[in-house]
Parts: C-alpha cells; structure tokens; sequence
C-alpha cells in the first residue's frame, strides 16, 4: 500500500532533489506539489514545480501558494545559495504545463477531506501554506496523518542566525501555528541535515542510471555544492529537504526525541524552534500543554544516502 | 599579589558558598560587596551579605542596589530553590553591621576609579547593577580587569525556560548591555554549573575543619539539596556561584570558547543568551561587532570540588 503525500515546497536544488526521491518511491503516492515563496519567488516556485514533473514525466499537479509572510516583512531570496532561478542558474527552459485555478491552502483541505487520515504533509520551505489551511479550515488538523517537515533546529546552531533556520524564520508566525496544532508533526531540521552531505559521486551514479532526472540534478547541484564548499569548506552539499522523504521511507535511519516546539516570533531571536523536551518542566508556561513534535535528532546518513541512490536510479 | 575583587550578589545559598571561598582564598581581596535582588529581595540580599561578613569576620563593605529590573517586571522570588529568606529557611538572627550609604553602582564606579585596571566585578545575581554603572559612567567599562559573571546558557537548556537562566531572565536588558560593552566578560553558565554537583560529604568535610563558615553552610545546603534531589533526582545541589571564584582562582579547570552574546529582551525566548561562535557568520547582523565573551563550556567538576574544599579549610 502506498502513503498519499502532498510536497510543500520552494524549489529550490534541494527541493528538486526531495521530489525526484518522493516520484521515484513505489511506497509514496504524491498527491500534488503546492508552491511557497522562500528559495525564490512564488510564481517562480510555481514554474519550477511544474518543470520538476515534466522531466519527471509525471502526471502530479501543482498548486501555486503564498507569495509574502503572513505577519512580517519578506526578507531577501537566497539566491546565493540556489541561484536567481532557483536551479543554480542553468537556464532551463519554462514549462509548458500550468498550475492549478486553486491555491495551495485549498488544494489540500480538499485532498485531506477527501482522504480523511491518509495524507502526510511534507512541507520544504516556509509554512505559510500550512499556516493558512489552519486558519481556513482548522479541523484538517485532525484529519491529517502527519507533517514531516524540513525546518529548524533543537540543539545545533542555526543557519540564518545562531538560533535560526532558513525556512521558519521566513514564516514563524504560521510555524508557531503548525507546531502548536494538534496533529502529529515530525520536525526534520539542522539537527541532522547539518550531518549528512551529498557530494558529486552519488549524484554522476545517478545520471549515470536515470538520466532524465540525474542530469538535472547534476546539473543544478553544482551551484549549490559551490556555495557549500565554498562558506563551510566541505566536499558537497547539505541534503535537507530529501531528509523529509528519507524519514518517510525509512524512518528507522532517523533517532527522534519527543518534545514540545515554540517559535519566537519577533526580536532578535527571531525563528528559533524552542524545544522543551518530554518531561522537562519550567517556571515559563509557554510549552505546557502543546502537543508533542517528534525532533530527528541523529540520523545515520550513510544508509541515507544508500537509499537516496538506491531509489533514484530504480534500484528498490 | 592579590587580586581585587567586587562581588555583586543576591545571597542565596550559593552565593554564600562563592563568598566565603572568596573570603577565604589568599589570592583574592574583596573589596566590598554589592548587593541586588534575585534569590531574594534587595534588602533581604543586603541583610545577608552583612549577616556573611560577620561570620566570616571580615571587615568588607556592603552597598545596596537595585530592587527591581530596569524595563520589565518583577518575577517572582524563588522561595522554593533558596527559602523565603534565602539562607533555606534557618532563621539566623538578624546582622548588627550596616550597608553604607553609596549606591551598589556608586561603590563600583568610586573602586574601580580608584584602582583603574585592578578590579575584577564577580556577578552571581541579576546584572542589574552593573547595568547601571554602565548608563552611570560608561568609561568605567575601560577600567574594570574583567567581568566574571554566573549566569546564562550558550548550549545548555535553561532552567526558567529551554533557553534562559534566573539571573539573566531576571534582568535581560541590563545583562544585553553587560555583554555587549567594551570590558572582558567571562561567562561561567549552565554548561558548566549543571556539570558539577556539592554534596554533603564535602561540607562536613568543611564544617569539621572550619567551624564558623562551615556549619552555616552545611544549615543553609539542607534545603537548597532537598530542592535538587527532589526536583531532579541527584544527590547533591549545583554549585552556580562558587564556579565564578573557582575561575578566578585556577580558570585552568574551565575549558573556554570565544563568541559573541546578545540577550533576548523580548518573547518567549527572553533571557536567552544567544552565543554566536568566533569565526561563524549569520545573514542576521545582531552579532557583528559584538566585544568577544569567553565563554565556560567545559569544566573539570573534581579539580573544582578539591580547590573549593581545600581553600575553605585553609589547605591552600
């Protein structure tokens, strides 16, 4: 049997790489891609999912989503770290597909509705989409089966500021949303993408055997493995949003802890996933009684990447 | 030669045990103590750093500070962690010595003035006084040998919140203003004060060889070990303040890292000390610029414990 999901993205390199995985996986079912601002533009997003499944050859539809933070002023796209385009400016052709009349938000209260406990949302950039299906129609909450997302971090530093990470500091209002609704959402943040890098050997295998999407791949990763060794000095990239499939397929490779999850939402703390782990108590009451997120907080990311290929070229 | 030192504190059951090592230790002269609310109420605070000198026999004076933050309000006593009368509820009489006239921050600034370079300021309670030496006579920062202060968290989880520490919550803007100005700051937090626990068997060790300070100690220790065993199952309580004497005495035991801190002043993040790590750069700009803090990561919790027990028993 297959898991229906639907993609929350922003592509986004690394996001093409998660969709690619997602749409090779004969365990998973994706329903539909919804766009968000955060790597790019939305409208760009949007043009880069529908580019996503036409190389893919898939018949999957995309929903275009929100184009600005729900309660906070937009801040800069990194296009330092995508690239202008959002695929390491390689001047891909545009689409000829095109989104959806509905938006993201109300494509997927109605697959949720009609799907009643089947679908996993897999959100990989800012929640502003999430945000809005709670706010449309809170009672999807408890007819979802679980959010896996890519943002965050417990324990390990952040990426935007000591504290911060990229996706949730983009939209904390609608994060703090997400983690304080009552369904059950697996946070897959720097704890343990920040332990995993992918570097060019994987991805040339890749080419090598699926052709369509490893060029591509191959292709726009460049950029991005040029960011990464250039800022931090390492031989690759950071795999984060494929983290979020990854857990979904397997989520043996991943160690969780189970805690309670609060966003700052303004001063210079700003985006930071507050994490009060199960049992701990404080004289501050602002984690007491909300729900439980379950924090990837190990990862062993050799079987990782050992199933990234293994999926990728058709092996399993 | 010694070392002149001011402490400033909000004695407190461990603030005792940090004052009395001070007394006791040859290296260091105590200058005077100041005094601010915290563990207790200022005047209370004063009361007991008297009620010290007296059983220590020390001719030291004593100066009064703040009673309340500067920007927010008042948070409750901790009765529970110290007793109502922050010696853990022994009902010792009260002391016959008067606090002087001059402010807590007029005494810094008049010591500090008159031996430029020489003086040391040792925090155990909320930075609200230093704080005011700093809006007071800024010049002062210039002047001071270094700022050696118990409070804060770089990595550790908090205990008021996941992320913030009771003397840092109990004054966040005046501890932002600590941190961020131009004097040497040496942060001795909960990494490493949750790393060390005192048990009894150390302070009748003490108590048998140093009477007077000794059995005050142990009397008072009751409760504060009852508050940690109770509350977290360990036998044996923290020993927060003394760890800041334990640095000046032999900061070898300390394993350090440089960064820079800012504290939260807002949210539900307030009292953080967010450590931005030497040689890590942030989109966000908060840290840039920011006087480099050493921070205490690591410590060697037996060497600390030895040199405590040996220099109150007049061993060293």
């Amino acid at each position: 049997m297959t898991r229906k999901i639907i993609i929350d993205t922003d592509p986004g390199i690394d996001d093409a790489m998660a969709i690619f995985f997602a749409f090779q996986a004969k365990e998973l079912e994706v329903l539909g891609l919804t766009t968000t601002y955060g790597n790019v533009p939305v409208e760009m997003a949007t043009q880069n999912a529908l580019t996503l499944t036409e190389i893919a050859g898939v018949d999957v539809p995309v929903a275009a989503g929100v184009a600005v933070p729900s309660q906070q002023a937009p801040r800069p796209f990194p296009d330092f770290v995508h690239g202008a385009d959002g695929f390491g400016n390689i001047d891909y052709p545009a689409p000829a597909k095109q989104a959806l009349e509905q938006s993201a938000a109300e494509f997927i209260i109605e697959q949720v509705r009609k799907y009643p406990g089947e679908v996993t949302l897999v959100a990989l950039g800012p929640l502003g989409n999430l945000g809005k299906v709670l706010e449309l129609d809170p009672e999807v909450a408890n007819l979802v089966d679980e959010v896996v997302l890519m943002g965050g971090t417990a324990i390990e530093y952040g990426n935007v500021s000591p504290v911060a990470e990229a996706n949730i500091i983009n939209e904390p209002h609608a994060a703090d949303a997400v983690f304080t609704a009552p369904w059950q959402v697996t946070m897959v943040g720097l704890d343990v993408t920040h332990q995993v890098l992918l570097d060019n050997s994987v991805l040339e295998r890749i080419k090598a055997k699926n052709p369509e999407q490893g060029t591509f791949l191959y292709d726009c990763a460049q950029f991005y493995i040029n960011f990464y060794s250039d800022r931090f000095g390492v031989n690759g990239c950071y795999f984060h949003d494929a983290s979020t499939i990854a857990y979904l397929l397997d989520p043996s490779i991943f160690a969780v802890e189970l805690g309670a999850i609060r966003v700052v939402t303004e001063g210079i703390a700003v985006g930071q996933t507050i994490f009060a782990p199960q049992g701990m108590e404080y004289p501050e009451p602002h984690w007491d009684g909300v729900p439980m997120t379950q924090v990837c907080m190990e990862v062993d990311g050799e079987r990782m990447l050992k199933l990234y290929e293994e999926v990728m070229v058709g092996a399993l």
